[in-house]
């Protein structure tokens, strides 16, 4: 079902109405699942904060980490100014150039992925992609989201401390994982799929990208259906590459992203939580407000 | 008192100690004042979420936003990648090149100000500031910043919608507004203040970076001995600029970053907490753990 | 009858042959008119060597130039690296963020400029504009073009030290300018226009950006009838902003990249060519081989 | 007596006189062996000019480009602009961000290279290395070079398709090449060694920046007293990587550069110049006037 859904993204027509859109929160929605974020739900996060204990879900940006295909990150520190008056002030900055949303722990916006021409809310690419910063779908309309969070480790679940590159989190998987950990999935939720793949970071950058273990549609799909706001992991594409369907690409980018307004976050140290158990905690980012931008990088807290 | 410390900061010896490091932290310390975020303190910060009600304080980056000296914003769309698949996959990215910590709303970290050569806790600039990042002060040491805010609203206090440019916010003005507000500065707390100057971002660029209202040395030194973790404001400097004393040049950046290890977090959208009266709040941010930057953009949280 | 055909371009269909295309040079040719640059040529460029004088063409790339929309231009000098070794050796380098080849002095390539979505020899941008490089038409294509210059020195032949803001040189002008001179244009010559707008360079920037003076339509279709490989001026678009025609953006553009595969050359230096009434000499220039790029910089040199 | 020479660069004290400033141009130049184009030299080049045979010897700049350090190069197409008025124009530019002198084929300025904090002429780094650019030896004070050029295809004399890595181009090697071409070497000539490295541009980077084959000091020092303009090979720093002398980093850097004044071209393509034994040329070549900079891209032409 899932996948023919997918299959009929190839003869999405421009303009038209679709099973997909307009967007249940109507045609001129540009938030998505954001939308989900309410104050009861804020509160619902609050009153997961016990202890005081403050995790950073962000990893460093540097040089030397993995990235996809010919994207950079470069980072200099120009000669120092100054020094200026007689109290002698002296002040550095840092020249960075890099695909900064899409780059590192990275926040996927609705204007990052597309079906064909077709992104979210049946906005064609050709009318809003411009060079200057796309005018619609702008990762500066995402807004904060503060909310439950949920970690869903997999790789304690199998029983490993790393899935394999290429494993496809099944459904089976997924309620399996949650059983264990004696959680539910609830709407408006940030769930965070740990894969123990972030291991391989900076430790041995070519396997990081030449593949990763993550969700498939079907679990893509649950997530759906449970109407989360976001899924995050410590992959570089949160979902299982090379997808089992070798003619597929990117699918559950596909799933969440333009058809159902979900967020994905990706790369993130999701480690600490697995080690101490945290599987439930508040969850608190807004992505930085680039216009036009398709995505944001990003250092998200999780609190218990 | 302040004005002579400054202006013995001029003799600072290179890897002497001195009146002001090493840090009371210990002479290895890169964190400053986010020692001070305890558990106890992220738990007073919960207690201030009653309503969920969520404030982003980030404004949008982008190329027309306000900006000191010859620093940039570039961002640019490319060709948009795609499709793959007979899914169809497109999508985009965006390249930015910026100095990204210390353009629109940026968080300065410790490597950011100095006196003369000597950085926070006695670090000599020659030593730790290389073009490939500081190996020392590097913003990604920071880590997560939750703990109770304050808004501190002198345009408000002074009947004014606007502070004028180069007004200094005394140590009278600052104590006036809070008993007005019936607040208290804490140990471990962010203190925000309103100037009402951003309502120059974008609308009066030129009038904007002219020159700025903000605090003078006597209220810096009253918020440093109230032990606070960070200031911010919604201008560029949030100290005044000029100082009124023509010899000095951004002496409460000196007083707070290298002195006393107290961020800064520059160019905030205070406006709607000013509006709500929102003066006391629940405060999440953590800086991009980018490595060996000075500073760090920014969208943080207020949440009450 | 340039105007129709003009006009025309806008009923191009993707993929058919037109009035203008295959090139002349073969359906395969990304080099366009830099395919008259002969060996004998070559050598009719040297013998107008007869001086050794030498005169560089570019103007100086910095942050302050002029630059046409939201383009932008940063050079930054990073800290220094080392001392290394017994001997000490330090280094500097530089970081530069731009749109390399249409900022200050620029060379404009065939993939710079369509007609719609076709652009020189019928290519389609659908098919060659990709994010990391065009596909096709890069300016890698070009080689060097050694040859033949000429000085129509249109402001001294109107008697003024700078033409006017929006002044089309007509055919008239560019006929009288070369009688003036006792000059004729040959095929494969490169032809600079001196219209004195570059005196505003640097000195009124916002008057620079705003207009301009240079070559309508029939002066153009004089220099694509005489065969020449590029023309060139001391203004940021060569031919004149607004055209005459204000329904026509930049119709002289279309006329010599896509239609006729002539290059452009802007923000030239003329200034000393004019003061030395130097109309002739011998021109060299190679574009920076930037893989798949639209345009490249340059400091052309003119000897005589 | 060379080696002597640089051993004792570690003891120059700042602003004093020493064995090798003020320059023989005068304590005030800033364009060292570009003196030493007259205009007798630019004709001497011009009567080279007999065939109108004209070869770049620029590389392709790429991303895939091998690379010094952890210095990056990125172009990206931006979406495409327009369509514009009736004539529907289209443009479209590029986005590059790099260390622009100093990537590929790169012109390394007199503000590059220093022996302790001492440049060219005695000029102090602390005094002229800004963060916004060098404000002295900036590669715009260049000028443009157009002079008799020679190669001294090495790899032919020893009758190797390439030298190897870290093989030290001897003075014996230097003059035996020469008098094998029945060539001399003359004041105010610049100088490219072929040593056939160049072969492993793009199809073996790893070796390609691993080490390299160039001249040593000796060499180095013969070409001092030829008086030469400029020194340039097919390999990343034309010098011999690493130095037979382990104490020593880029000695024949500091001996060109900072001591006489003398230019470096570096990643040349020389290959086709030695395929048609083409030892003796006119050599064209103006440095981007890119304010401050400390090299320059390039694309120079040779003609014979």
């Amino acid at each position: 079902m899932i996948v023919l859904g997918v299959a009929a993204a190839a003869t999405v027509t421009r303009g038209q109405p679709s099973n997909w859109y307009p967007s249940r929160w109507g045609a001129a929605d540009q938030r998505g699942a954001a939308n989900r974020i309410t104050p009861a739900k804020v509160l619902e996060a609050k009153n997961l904060i016990t202890q005081g204990a403050v995790y950073q879900l962000g990893r460093t940006y540097e040089t030397a980490m993995p990235m996809f295909g010919t994207r950079h990150y470069s980072l200099r520190i120009p000669q120092t100014f100054g020094p200026m008056g007689s109290n002698q002030t002296t002040y550095h900055d840092e020249i960075v150039s890099a695909e900064i949303g899409q780059v590192g722990t990275q926040f996927d916006g609705l204007g990052h992925i597309g079906i064909g021409d077709v992104f979210y809310n049946g906005n064609d690419r050709n009318e809003f992609s411009k060079a200057e910063g796309l005018t619609k779908l702008g990762v500066e309309n995402v807004g904060a989201i503060a909310t439950r969070g949920v970690l869903v480790d997999v790789a304690a679940y199998k029983g490993v401390a790393q899935l394999a590159g290429g494993y496809e989190i099944t459904l089976a998987d997924l309620e399996g994982t949650l059983e264990r950990q004696s959680m539910e999935v609830r709407a408006g939720d940030v769930v965070l799929v740990h894969t123990g793949w972030g291991s391989h970071w900076l430790t041995d950058n070519a396997k990081f990208v030449a593949n990763a273990p993550g969700i498939g549609l079907a679990a893509a799909q649950y997530l759906v259906e449970r109407e989360v706001v976001m899924v995050g992991s410590d992959t570089w594409a949160t979902e299982v590459v090379p997808n089992p369907n070798p003619e597929l690409q990117f699918p559950v980018h596909q799933l969440l992203l333009p058809r159902n307004g979900i967020y994905i976050f990706e790369n993130l140290a999701t480690e600490d939580l697995a080690r101490d158990r945290a599987y439930e905690f508040a969850f608190f980012f807004a992505p930085l407000k680039l216009k036009g931008a398709t995505g944001s990088p990003g250092n998200p807290i999780a609190i218990r």
